[in-house]
């Protein structure tokens, strides 16, 4: 795994002074991206007085991994980097004494959970030119990477739109294909149920109310027009359990 | 509208000396937010020596829209100013001679669309502390954003997640349903036919080829599992016509 794969991270972390009984610090911000293939670079700073930058080649990556004492693979050991950066327990200890012109030295320590083990990097303070230059590079890197969230936003948003529109045509298509169905078997309900009553009872004739439903449903199917009509889960539900007896009992004659 | 409204915009601004033959210039960085509810702050900064601001009153926006003669109502003319800072044509002219320390004044000119009102935005540079404050202020305003935005696209993220499986469902309930359908129109047919067979000649027996299809579709119907087999459109088609005309017909009679 390059190291040019991986994604730019950027962050808040906690600091505060190595010696006790400091001055309350401002809020930090750190980015942690790669160099080229070949490095990694880390730059916090609290874009006052205190800024502070790390670079670490891959044979230095090599050695803290062996020091931290992680197994499995390199790029294992990178993914295992990277979620401890990211994850919401980031500290930076500022070292030495509480001074007006920042701290020279500080360490970023992260820890992907409770019991794990931490990953530390020692970084050292820039000044000046150097610090203006870091905090350029972190705020415009960060500028990016908010608009490329954006433009991936725009894009689910559209999707989800897309989708949503696709939904409802399924769902219509649905109803219209079940209004179908509910047709086809009313009447052919209708049909045994009066072939039924021929057969039993030559004189009676049962009408009226047991065809206001079929003639509704052939309406439904006719018409072009799709409405919002559902038909009742109940009704759907009776329905399918006389087809099925109805086909097989067609199968066995 | 009141200002607090107004949502954080973030932007790059084309920076240009006002003076000829100049030096180049570095990339610049604009923040526009509320500030509070009655009024609205410009930052905008190369992280180096040139950090401007501006804030401008209710009262001096109001100026500001007499000065560029734009009609409407407040809403619209705040709509204006936000549609034009996001434009991708935002530029910003320092004012006077180069120099190291960076200019002391310099104008944010946005312009919506070509022939269109510009807007203008004079900003008094700032320096040292002030200066760093500004940048402290936008870059963590743009980090805060940053993080918005990733909960939004998480969000949409999920919600694209949940569509496409529900999409999928109804998806799968239309074919189990169009195979029910297709089942029983298939049986229809071959028993209208079987009866019209019977009819034009007691002797000849129509049976074999045409069986097959039907038996297969009934089979289909009866069991659980769902395929991905879809029902070929051209005998979708064929089937709902001779559906059509069989539920006329049966109301005819």
């Amino acid at each position: 795994m390059g190291l040019e794969e991986i994604e730019p991270i950027f962050g808040e972390a906690k600091a505060e002074w190595s010696a006790p009984n400091s001055p309350p610090l401002r809020p930090f911000l750190f980015w942690v991206h790669a160099l080229g293939s070949s490095s990694l670079r880390v730059i916090v700073t609290d874009f006052h007085s205190n800024t502070f930058e790390a670079v670490r080649s891959i044979e230095q990556l090599e050695d803290m991994r062996d020091m931290i004492g992680i197994g499995g693979s390199w790029s294992e050991f990178i993914d295992y980097v990277i979620a401890s950066i990211k994850s919401d327990d980031v500290k930076l200890i500022l070292e030495g004494q509480s001074r007006l012109e920042g701290a020279a030295y500080a360490k970023l320590v992260a820890q992907k959970s409770k019991g794990m083990p931490l990953i530390s990097i020692s970084l050292a303070g820039l000044a000046d030119a150097a610090a203006k230059e870091a905090i350029a590079n972190l705020s415009l890197g960060l500028y990016k990477a908010f608009k490329n969230m954006h433009s991936l936003l725009i894009n689910e948003q559209e999707r989800r739109c897309q989708l949503t529109k696709m939904m409802s045509a399924e769902q219509e298509k649905n109803e219209t294909i079940q209004r179908q169905l509910d047709t086809v078997l009313y009447s052919k309900r209708q049909k045994s149920q009066k072939m039924n009553d021929k057969v039993n009872s030559d004189a009676l004739l049962v009408t009226g109310s047991q065809d206001s439903p079929d003639k509704l449903a052939s309406k439904n199917a006719v018409s072009t027009k799709v409405t919002k009509r559902v038909v009742p889960a109940y009704r759907r539900a009776k329905v399918r359990g006389v087809l099925l007896q109805d086909t097989e009992d067609g199968g066995d004659n």
